[in-house]
């Protein structure tokens, strides 16, 4: 596959998750239908699939094959899509719009957003049990680290300084502890784990943890600055909503052109965790630009 | 240990369910601290610990330690309470009171509640994952049982019928759903992953099965009833809060005297889906009783 296929390369691994999520979630025609709906709703047909790719792509470069890995990308897309409908709820962000549509709770009302979130939780790590590997401790392993990166101390701690911190004057550590956790942590753990369905050793899973880390800042530092610059239309959600939060953001600390510094500081950084790669890592690697560019 | 000891074989049970609590849940002085207050808040300190008590048990009765079982006891009240906590916020049943004190979201704010309950969803899973068994393969089918009995056609599909049939006439297999789901599932993996622990076979399982569901339709037809005609001193939290939510209960189906004899048919039922099994087994034997006659 030549490097320059990168849009080919992430549609085709998109058009895989998109199947796999569609296999791995109940029916509409399931009882209780209503709560099946909600969550294929907010799941299903959009998303990048930024962390299920991911997660492929490691699994791949670990010598291992990505249909081996797709019950951890759907569950690690599940995952993305509960903290998602969460974030959106009322008492949390109170976002009205997802990915150009009204988002899970405007649709459902509120308690059904809530236990959907739940349950594609859940269901993200009954999928994980399924993941066929020859060594079961290895199963047990990606189930730990998942849950780690998602719970208090991971994407969840994220969110709840990210909420304290509304409204509020933040320092650059503080900045940097949401944008690890809300963001980072739960890529990281897809590049990981997915290595790990590869069977990685410790050194490329070390390489990779920090290829992660600076990707999941880039990711983040990017977000902020569509959020000032970005097109509604492109983005399928309102812009400015950060800054009508009074949200701790990269352009609303540093200013946007030091904002536009730092994401090119985490570019180069998530290259150089590369250095000891092979060709296979192409992918991981045209990512940066890919991120570091993006539109929406 | 001697038949008539119960109340004393479940406050020793109870006790080591705490300490392991104590143990295995974050300190209030990690960041985000606020977060961690919270988890400990609802889940520390309070409450029956049945579903962690009924694991011991079945994992003694399979002879096994309930050593090993303990982080399973834990993860499972872990789980209670996160149900709990987002069960009673204001887009659900909307209580401000728990076992004698504020709701979560009462102390904390609905944000941070709604947090907190998904990161001792998510703290119960990694939990799993560290019980230390011979077979990882066990460890592996424990969280796939686990997590299909909390998710979308478990206990989560119970509280979405549940919260669906407000206000609404339901007729009897909706309400069994209800119950079945959102009590009977979380208390029958309990025995059976238990049982898992110790090593069970397949005639062990089925028989915890079956008192499982018996001893869970009990426990929530007593609920019922008790929220007719219990103490509010006794219980921490009002009465007559199912009436007021036009809530599906037996009492409201069948009458009260209707809603006794359905208690005592299924603890009758309960019993005899023991009888293949030994004196070990007296504290299932002995619970049918004490729940039968609880007055909270």
């Amino acid at each position: 596959m030549k490097v320059k296929d990168l849009q080919q390369y992430v549609r085709s691994r998109a058009q895989l998750i998109e199947r796999a999520l569609e296999e791995y979630l109940p029916g509409d025609d399931v009882v209780p239908e209503i709560l099946h709906r909600s969550m294929r709703y907010s799941t299903l047909g959009g998303g990048k699939r930024l962390r299920g790719i991911l997660a492929l792509t490691a699994a791949e470069i670990a010598q291992g094959s990505s249909d081996a890995a797709l019950p951890l990308a759907a569950a690690l897309e599940m995952i993305h899509s509960f903290s998602l409908i969460h974030d959106d709820l009322p008492c949390m962000d109170d976002d009205d719009w997802r990915r150009g549509k009204p988002s899970n709770h405007k649709m459902f009302g509120e308690a059904i957003a809530l236990l959907a979130g739940d349950a594609l939780l859940t269901r993200a790590f009954y999928l994980l049990t399924r993941l066929s590997l020859a060594d079961d401790a290895a199963v047990v392993n990606i189930i730990a680290e998942v849950a780690q990166a998602v719970g208090s101390e991971g994407l969840i701690g994220g969110q709840v300084v990210d909420l304290q911190s509304e409204g509020k004057k933040v320092d650059r550590a503080t900045l940097e502890y949401i944008h690890c956790h809300k963001t980072g942590d739960l890529i990281t753990v897809a590049l990981r784990t997915g290595a790990m369905v590869g069977g990685a050793g410790e050194e490329l899973l070390a390489s990779l943890t920090t290829y992660g880390r600076e990707l999941g800042l880039l990711f983040q530092i990017t977000d902020d600055i569509l959020d000032v610059e970005g097109d509604v239309d492109k983005l399928g959600k309102p812009v400015g909503s950060d800054a009508s939060h009074g949200k701790a953001t990269y352009p609303a600390l540093f200013g946007l052109e030091k904002a536009k510094e730092a994401a090119h500081g985490a570019a180069a950084n998530a290259l150089a965790a590369l250095a000891g790669l092979g060709e296979e890592a192409w992918p991981l690697r045209e990512l940066v630009g890919y991120i570091l560019h993006r539109d929406r």
